[in-house]
């Protein structure tokens, strides 16, 4: 059989090395039983890893080098023929330092100075970006990548080299690319922004492989050493104090290489500066929270992202690596064996070796707040999780700040997922990544027309109209103020307000997670509500995954034809499928998504319709995900209130032929309000009472009363969650 | 925490022994090391079934019985009560077998004592079916399904009862039963027809169970014995002398139970019948071909079929834990770790032992033509794998018979599978299965009209109408007739005709598997030809999974509105989302899916249109799938020829960020002919070519010449694949 994938030249390399420094690792049979001799050595998936490598770089030793003239910009031949360059002298550094085998020693050298020969010469770079050129790439950053992986073969293969080829390497190579990124590139190289973090990262690289410590005080606290600028700067500065990268896990990711990558130098060439120790531990932290905003592997699809991007991806392959060498917390190595993929380190193998002595321990999933800014005072993320099972129920609610160019307008907008699956999705980044035939593989048009705008989310919209009215510039200046964030054993709850998304509008959004018998599971309430004067629109979509099965209110799909539901700021994109009146301001909707039931129940002012919705309008080419979703949209004088319980329950099961628990449990949901305390009564079917008390003043030490239905219900604190009898008789 | 589902009363506890007859096997941590004393009685995952079901029977024991008297047709309370009491009495029958516990002898005795006191005095059910009434259950299959477990389940137990007991329970409950199956109700016992089979194995268990060789020769040979019906010659109608069963792998695995259960207890006691090896071994191909009818798990899903239904099923966990015991072919063992589920059965209890001794080898896919009919002259469905990898490339090609009331109008349609995946999809049954809310879990009414339908299908539409004008019973009468299928490395062929589906139109499909090294991997060569005098309509679907990427012409989706593509037969349930024209004759249309990209290039008549559609037009209740789709539209005066090349390429890598062979390698189709001889020929965008002759006499002794483009191309035999240079030189 040959390959499924034809390898054709230099691009196909490129390929096969990126791929190199990501392998999967192929399940197997179990393997024969070893003598104890042999199992001693036995590193599972990372054994895989190293012998494709050997085997890749063995096949690449008698062929003559390509170092072509700079020409292409990103995703030309020149460019990844360098790219393929880069990840093989790696690869032979890692090989040579892992093996002791001198031919990868020799062949690094070689490749080396063969770059050392021509790279003098070469002038910017010929399609060069206009702020940040590169020579051998069109911008800096990619040079900066070279350097990163090229100076840290250099730095494991010098002692096989001759002071002469050593000597022309570090100068017309190392010496003088770190120079054009330094000294030649300040605007890059002192900028606090993650292409720094790359200039940097590679330049202190290059300093201690070639012994130049100017080189990594430059790194470390920029050009004039001042600390103005730099490494530490930009690890003050790029992650808030819990961690957050301020345009979310996708880029933050990016970002994570090289921090974590440098780092680990600091920290074996100076270990005296405690590299990981600063900030509290910032880099650490930034590695978990990269890894506590998965799920089912993928990263949480905020703002611009490409939706299968997960925790595979290279650099969180090296980060989880390094996190496990600093802590050696086992949990890590569940994350590992998730990864099932590893890569050419000391530490990756030390994971590979420790999955397979059987150490590894469940990962501690958990809720959390993430502080968003610098001060991690511009809003956070909060992640609010059932319990520590990654699959289990998970809910995101996105009150970070704007998050740059690459930021959605979806402020407070709520991600939830269950049994491994997106419930509500988040649109992610309209993008098909290097597809040639999708607007060349860049973001697609409706990335800016649909997916950034507030109704792609699961966010209220006011009058047709998204947050900021879709102006970065005033997102990025306002961020949502928090709340409480509580999480005990039955009541996760999470609070955020903005009153700058919209003029004279002020949003707020409460959501948590409750746990009691009367339901199946864990349950989400989610309160959503909008306060002003004056006469607007409102629009909650909930883009729910899955087949629509059943409605509490009569609800036909226009048989015969379609029409756009608005024309603009994303509603142009949206099919109008049916719209339905809810009764008696109860709508209920149900989906089935695989083996399982998701109900939103939710209780509505009078007159609210619910409008059903298909992705896919004013899409003449193929580009979106023709996805389904409803909207309980309101007109009101005086502001609105939702409030949901998003309830996953039941089982469906077409092997064994059984299905329970199809239909939603809840009967009622009551909103009582007293001044600005408020109260919500949730009413099963089988006649059982969960309340959940919200205080207008967070203070723990206040009492708050709210009338209900003729009874005072009191409580002390900022949230409380009344439980059923049902739950109290279950000994909960 | 609380278990997700919570169990209700007897409903759930006939759901939690459904259950228990097929529990998935945890996936745990490795375990640690065992000794080799223990390593002996490790049984993996069949262990942790047999301790559910000790642990399930164990809180049953000390309960009350509950027998209510007869009143609820399928799926109500009394129904859903008497299948649950013979799970437990069936359950409890096997764990004393298995583990020598009395008290679960005890239980099971007792539990059918009870049913003694009661079963005689049982009339006809008040909810009786007309046609095959019974009377603890309201159809007589229901019944003959009770007794199939309880009599097993005697059997076991019997020498633990007094004498007195045993009188009582075999006169009143198992003779009084057996007799009201057999003689009581001749036209189901006596049916060649799978009621009878489900009757004939359970009142001849009985007779095994209690020593009534009258019984037993009973249900092999019919109720007068002569022969003429019975389960022997049940064996010899129900199937094909391939074990195809008529209304495809869906119905064939429900079908499967009571043979191989029976079949099971007669080799036992009756070994001088030699009953596997009946009818060239019949029982064991039919577990064969159910098994082979799968893909990635789940069942090809051709006519009513639930998708979601595979090997993972009851009656087939039973017939690969039975197949191994006869045949002990280490292939079943890698089948039965994907179904990762074991039954209370020594038989599955040997699979996974012998799983976990490491035996398991690879199934032994492979391409197969599966006659369908009693004789194994009406048609066959024909399946072709690109290789024994289970997840590599697949088509099935639907020349079978209709299939009965369950079969759908959609004669010669392919279905193709990749990577895992449905790649061309059969839309399979519209039915929500036992979803209250969706029809009460009935088939939905858009089953028959449009699940049903030709154009539902990846099959040819003459004039919008479907095959047979969708009439079962001339679809029942009508067969295609089958041309060669011929297997060998590079190419795995069949074609099938038929002239029944349409009154004035021959209807032709050639599918093949071609290997050839100018492609990325296997391609497959679809020629789809109707012959007709006058004008028609020719309608070619392709249900595409994934999407859509490219197309080599110019298309836009109508940016603001939809609506029908037709008014009946299926149509008026499809979208027209665009309507394009090929360029110069070929179409060109690809898609994403997951890792992989997919084209289908088609050379076409002139005045061809391609026509994108969408599932869910006249849907107000949201009961279908919104599934895209396109199809190469012709009116001619001449029939018309289809020649599609469907070709898997390429690799989407989000992790590692990249994107290879995104493009068709396909650039041109040529169709030619020479009298009843047809060349296709491939060129591709490198230049190579690929050639498929077909003979229009499949004698294979004779020579074909066909004219191509001025050259005279001749080979000898019914099929030839003419390889491209490339693949020459590649050695293969």
């Amino acid at each position: 059989m040959r390959s499924a994938i034809k390898i054709v030249s230099s691009v196909a390399l490129a390929v096969s090395l990126m791929a190199c420094q990501g392998i999967d690792a192929v399940e197997g049979e179990p393997q024969p039983q070893k003598s104890a001799q042999e199992a001693v050595v036995d590193q599972g998936g990372y054994a895989l890893t190293q012998e494709a490598a050997e085997k890749r770089l063995d096949a690449q030793l008698d062929k003559d080098f390509n170092i072509p003239f700079p020409k292409d910009p990103g995703g030309g031949y020149t460019h990844e023929v360098h790219k393929a360059n880069a990840a093989l002298i790696y690869d032979a550094g890692q090989l040579y330092t892992l093996t002791g085998e001198e031919r990868y020693a020799d062949f690094a050298g070689k490749l080396m100075l063969a770059y050392a020969e021509v790279y003098p010469s070469w002038e910017l770079h010929p399609a060069k970006k206009e702020q940040s050129p590169g020579r051998m790439f069109w911008q800096n950053l990619n040079e900066s990548m070279w350097l990163l992986h090229v100076s840290q073969s250099y730095g494991a293969i010098k002692d096989t080299l001759s002071d002469e080829h050593r000597a022309k390497i570090e100068t017309d190579l190392l010496r003088n690319m770190s120079e054009f990124l330094s000294d030649g590139s300040p605007e890059t190289f002192n900028k606090v922004h993650n292409h720094g973090t790359w200039a940097t990262a590679a330049v202190g690289l290059t300093g201690y492989a070639i012994g130049d410590e100017d080189y990594v005080e430059q790194a470390l606290n920029g050009l004039d050493k001042s600390g103005e600028a730099g490494f530490l700067k930009q690890m003050d500065k790029l992650f808030s104090p819990d961690g957050y990268y301020n345009e979310g896990p996708y880029y933050q990711r990016f970002a994570l290489k090289p921090f974590v990558i440098f780092a680990q130098a600091v920290q074996k060439n100076n270990p005296e500066l405690k590299i990981f120790e600063q900030r509290d531990g910032i880099l650490k932290k930034a590695i978990y929270t990269t890894i506590h905003q998965n799920y089912g592997g993928l990263f949480f699809p905020i703002n611009d992202a490409i939706k299968e991007k997960g925790i595979k991806t290279n650099e969180l392959l090296h980060g989880v690596a390094i996190a496990y060498e600093l802590t050696g917390d086992t949990g890590l190595l569940s994350i590992a064996k998730e990864q099932d993929t590893f890569v050419l380190t000391p530490e990756s193998r030390k994971l590979s070796q420790d999955i397979a002595a059987g150490k590894a321990t469940p990962f501690d999933y958990k809720s959390m707040r993430l502080g968003d800014g610098e001060e991690g005072n511009e809003g956070a993320l909060d992640i609010l999780r059932a319990s520590a099972d990654p699959n289990g129920l998970a809910v995101v609610a996105k009150n970070t700040s704007q998050g740059l160019g690459h930021g959605h307008f979806d402020k407070l907008a709520l991600l939830v997922f269950d049994a491994g699956h997106e419930i509500l999705r988040d649109y992610g980044a309209a993008r098909f990544l290097n597809v040639e035939a999708k607007y060349g593989g860049h973001y697609l048009p409706e990335n800016n027309a649909y997916a950034k705008q507030t109704v792609a989310h699961n966010a209220l919209v006011v009058d047709e109209t998204s947050h900021f009215d879709s102006d970065v510039e005033v997102g990025n200046k306002n961020a949502p103020v928090l709340g409480e964030f509580v999480v005990t054993d039955n009541l996760k709850v999470t609070t955020a307000e903005i009153d700058t998304a919209y003029d004279d509008v002020k949003l707020g959004r409460t959501v948590a997670i409750i746990d009691d018998a009367a339901f199946d599971g864990p349950v989400i309430v989610d309160l959503t509500e909008a306060h002003a004067d004056g006469s607007h629109r409102y629009d909650l979509p909930f883009h729910y995954n899955g087949h629509l099965v059943e409605t509490n209110f009569d609800v036909q799909a226009d048989p015969l034809a379609r029409a756009p539901l608005g024309a603009k700021n994303g509603y142009q994109y949206l099919w109008k499928v049916a719209e339905a009146n809810p009764v008696d301001g109860l709508s209920q909707v149900t989906w089935l998504l695989d083996k399982k039931f998701y109900s939103v129940s939710s209780s509505v002012p009078k007159g609210t319709k619910v409008v059903f919705t298909q992705v896919g309008a004013n899409d003449p080419n193929f580009n979106l995900r023709n996805e389904p979703g409803f909207m309980l949209r309101a007109i009101t004088n005086d502001g609105v209130s939702f409030v949901s319980v998003i309830e996953p329950h039941g089982d469906y099961n077409p092997t064994v032929e059984y299905t329970l628990g199809s239909h939603s449990q809840v009967k009622a949901i009551g909103h009582f309000e007293g001044g600005a305390d408020e109260f919500i009564q949730i009413e099963t079917k089988q006649g059982d009472i969960v309340g959940l008390g919200l205080a207008g003043d967070p203070n723990p030490e206040l009492t708050h009363t709210v009338e209900v239905n003729g009874e005072s219900i009191t409580w002390t604190g900022a949230y409380k969650l009344f439980q059923s009898n049902k739950h109290k008789t279950a000994g909960n």
